[in-house]
């Protein structure tokens, strides 16, 4: 493992990877909760956030509060997300897949989804972008 | 959907998400036979790699090559790579979690890596940022 520890040796150690892998728990609960005021606690006051990846993000807790509250508005005020596989985490960034459901104009889908942070030294999310887009909308299989 | 109709509608439409999802299938397959040629050919010329995300990156063929060259040869020559779950695509940017076996000084892992992309209009990867840390490497259970 030598060379893996050379190549990983150069991570940030803060926040630390068991706090990376919680924070998608604490996500993921959150949003299946419709938490608004505890999604916009986990980022940092001045975090960019892009969905999807490469549009206009919404920057600062009001402007990811507003993105928010209109994704939840839009689902009955809670969107339930479940993990698919396990976290990858490099230092302070990490990336996560989900599957969510969702429910637009009453139509529910699940949508295949990943979102992939920064965090700062204190934990908070500096940027989030979620990797998404219109093949990864599909019909619930009951 | 037509909120999402809206949000997805700023996003490329080149190379195509058909293309965006096959290549994750091509680098899978050359992998798991150790063409290094083949590898290589998948990024622009002067295309940027960074494994883990946030070290040192590796720019152009050359040395993309020599970083690919290096992880193979510690593998016997080839990397067996499987697809998670689907991949996650936003317009010329995509996401695929995957589950490689490698085997660092003779010692057989299995390493939950994910791989995020950029392509330019012709198709060709013009980032590659893989996201893995040392949580991520695991035994193989039998």
């Amino acid at each position: 493992m030598s060379r893996l520890e050379k190549i990983f040796g150069g991570l940030p150690d803060k926040p630390g990877a068991e706090h990376m892998r919680t924070l998608f728990d604490r996500y993921r609960a959150l949003m299946t909760k419709g938490d608004l005021d505890g999604i916009v606690a986990l980022f940092a006051p001045d975090a960019r956030w892009e969905e999807p990846v490469g549009t206009a993000p919404a920057i600062g807790h009001d402007a990811i509060r507003a993105r928010y509250k209109a994704a939840l508005d839009g689902s009955g005020g809670s969107i339930p997300v479940e993990a698919e596989g396990a976290v990858r985490i490099a230092g302070n960034r990490a990336l996560a897949t989900s599957i969510a459901r969702v429910a637009p104009d009453g139509h529910p889908l699940m949508v295949e989804s990943a979102n992939v942070i920064t965090c700062d030294e204190d934990g908070l999310i500096t940027e989030m972008l979620v990797y998404v887009g219109p093949t990864n909308f599909k019909p619930i299989k009951e």
